[in-house]
């Protein structure tokens, strides 16, 4: 196939100036617009040279379902009104949980055809306005209708026979899943934007302590796993996963700021280039070939891989798409840093950690960090930006020649995905 | 501001190559999938020479809401795996109506960005599942739901208050908005793709031997302006607008290959090369600047020339967004083909119609061809393609010098617009 091979590059290259994002969380009294705005002024005051907002030519707002969620269609353009940005052009791009992952290659493509310098890319998602179900309904709305929702299918559940799949086919086992939420939430508690800012450990004593302060007898948790594996703590939501392997309903936005590379030094002195780009397409899961491994997933890093010149062994630090525990093992899998079947044995030895040889979701990834669906592609960037330019605070990399880090955002069941690579400036 | 003045230039020019289109109407039995599955086997069709479908390298899909209309979220890669396209990426576009225009612009950028040369740009919109009214409530989704929803507006409502506008400020009357529905059912009733294939004059006729053929009275209208002021056949939807002021609700979808134009002649001899494009944002009609003209449609446009470097008075064949009879008035003011004020006597002047000078919506329109909102803009495309390679049929323009044309595709009430500016090869 023609997508598999060629080595596809941009005619200009281009680089990420600046970075805003929200709290990621529960935010009842928030609209769309009202997120949006706060992770843009929080761009805005990210470039080291001022800025007015006329100045940015072009916009691209990832937002998986306004629609649904808040009952509002055609929101980028109301967006940009809201942030003074007209006439500027903003469009609105849907690739569900990898919309804003598409948004940011839609803005390097604008600047590197040559229309534009100065482009806006974000993500927004407000999902807490319904209750559990029905947000779970609205993210079903992302699998097939035809085929795969009649059948009873929500995500979970997907995302559970995508588990069951590779228990079976390799030495995976439960611990593994609840080893990656563990890991996950250590970095999420470093990490002040987080939804969860708290470690498993952290919330197993909290828990005991109300216990005690409410006079119940206290539960006899000697570690993590041991809370875990309590179904009371943490109980069954698709079997073999649990609620601690599932990211949570999130309210959030994030944006970035893209300009043409020969400009960046405009805007900062430390921009962070986009060097490599791949997005690819699969199957919806009835028609997938094999449920262990995401095709679009290695398409993309593939295509992705070729464009940076470089190989999944150079890749320093990365935020995976970890809808689910499950998801970030068939990841690392998928990216090639460890061999189908190997990614829970890298979860065992600590390789993904923040000290690992292969740090992962240093962010705490959508597991702790929060899954706001349309903002969750661009937040993952951010996390990079910030881990380059050696703006993560207590949870920046130690590693002094850290340059060059990777994003994976997936949509529905690897109906999309998209990988992105970039390099310290 | 910087988007008023500056000439861009896409760093490499794309050309159309192909097209396909569904009939639009009423299909209760399919889903967007088959629609576009149609749409993509006549554009396929089209091809000189023949093509695999593994050639496209990428493709956009504008869709309004197939969320709200199907219960379908992350639409695009499950069309793309309907077609075969996988693993290319693919990628949802929406801006309310103006979706497959913005759409189309995706495209162009993807390819002069110099990532992909081969791009498939189409939109769908199934739209008959819901009645009457869910539809509307759907589409009002499109205004802004925290200011003007709970003021009861519905784009009918919205579009009669711009007519009401520009009755007041200029001489404009009911007459000219009927006449304009009159003029597009001449050209819908040779269009064979046209929901309503039938002039105003037919379906008169048609009436009255029903009632006749019934042993009804048989109503005495005498001509199409009898017909259409007699509420019984052309009901008030929302003052000064009635029914045959308003385009219908539309199943359809439509698409067209994209190529560097350097390798057009790889596909057909005749190209239609895309040499000019505009897309821009305006406030909600809430916060509008005026009623009688859209902001985001004269900034579009005046993109669109700059880029293309030809002026109003150069374009020859002009498809324009009458969802509303009012709104092609306006149109033909806001792309200057004629000064604020004067569109209404364009109209009566005939200067519209194909044996004017300025021939608009020679497809029929929105308003005979019909509107399903995520196709529409590409629709518009086709139809000037067609223009520029005398492949219209009955319509087809006598001009024999035709080889300028443009598209005029808008979102809300003016949130988006998009212009688009194509030359014969």
């Amino acid at each position: 196939m023609a997508t598999s091979t060629r080595r596809r590059q941009l005619g200009r290259p281009v680089s990420i100036v600046g970075a805003g994002i929200t709290h990621f969380g529960a935010f009842k009294e928030k609209t769309s617009r009202d997120l949006f705005t706060e992770a843009f002024q929080d761009m805005m005051g990210s470039l080291d040279q001022g800025m007015d907002v006329q100045d940015i030519e072009c916009g691209y707002l990832g937002n998986y379902s306004s629609d649904l969620f808040e009952g509002q269609g055609h929101t980028a353009p109301i967006i940009a009104d809201w942030l003074g940005m007209t006439p500027a052009p903003i469009t609105r791009i849907e690739n569900a949980c990898a919309s804003s992952g598409s948004a940011l290659r839609e803005g390097m493509m604008a600047i590197a055809s040559g229309l534009y310098d100065v482009v806006l890319v974000g993500g927004v998602e407000k999902m807490t306005n319904l209750p559990t179900e029905g947000v779970t309904d609205v993210l079903a709305t992302a699998a097939d209708v035809l085929y795969e929702i009649p059948a009873g299918m929500t995500f979970p559940g997907i995302y559970g026979a995508l588990a069951k799949a590779h228990m079976d086919r390799y030495e995976t086992n439960l611990d593994h899943l609840l080893k990656v939420g563990i890991k996950n939430h250590v970095n999420g508690a470093l990490n002040p934007k987080a939804q969860f800012n708290i470690s498993i450990l952290d919330l197993m004593e909290s828990r005991k302590t109300r216990a005690e302060e409410r006079g119940q007898p206290v539960p006899e948790w000697k570690d993590e796993m041991d809370f875990l594996n309590d179904a009371r703590a943490n109980p069954w939501i698709a079997w073999p996963l649990r609620l601690y392997d599932c990211a949570p309903i999130t309210d959030g936005a994030a944006c970035v700021l893209l300009v043409a590379s020969e400009l960046a030094g405009d805007f900062t002195d430390k921009p962070v280039h986009i060097v490599g780009t791949g997005q690819a397409t699969g199957r919806p899961l009835h028609d997938a070939e094999e449920l262990t491994s995401l095709s679009a997933a290695k398409e993309a890093a593939g295509q992705a891989y070729r464009m940076a010149g470089v190989e999944a062994k150079d890749i320093q630090v990365a935020e995976v798409h970890d809808c689910f525990t499950i998801a970030e093992i068939i990841a690392t899998e998928d990216l090639g840093f460890f061999a189908p079947g190997e990614g829970p044995r890298a979860v065992d030895e600590g390789r993904t950690s923040r000290d690992g040889d292969r740090p992962i979701n240093t962010s705490g990834g959508l597991k702790a960090k929060g899954h706001p669906v349309g903002a969750s592609g661009v937040g993952q960037v951010i996390e990079v930006f910030h881990q380059l330019r050696g703006e993560a605070g207590e949870r920046q990399l130690k590693n002094p020649d850290l340059e060059l880090g990777l994003t994976h955002n997936v949509g529905g069941t690897g109906g999309t995905c998209v990988v992105n690579i970039m390099r310290r400036g």
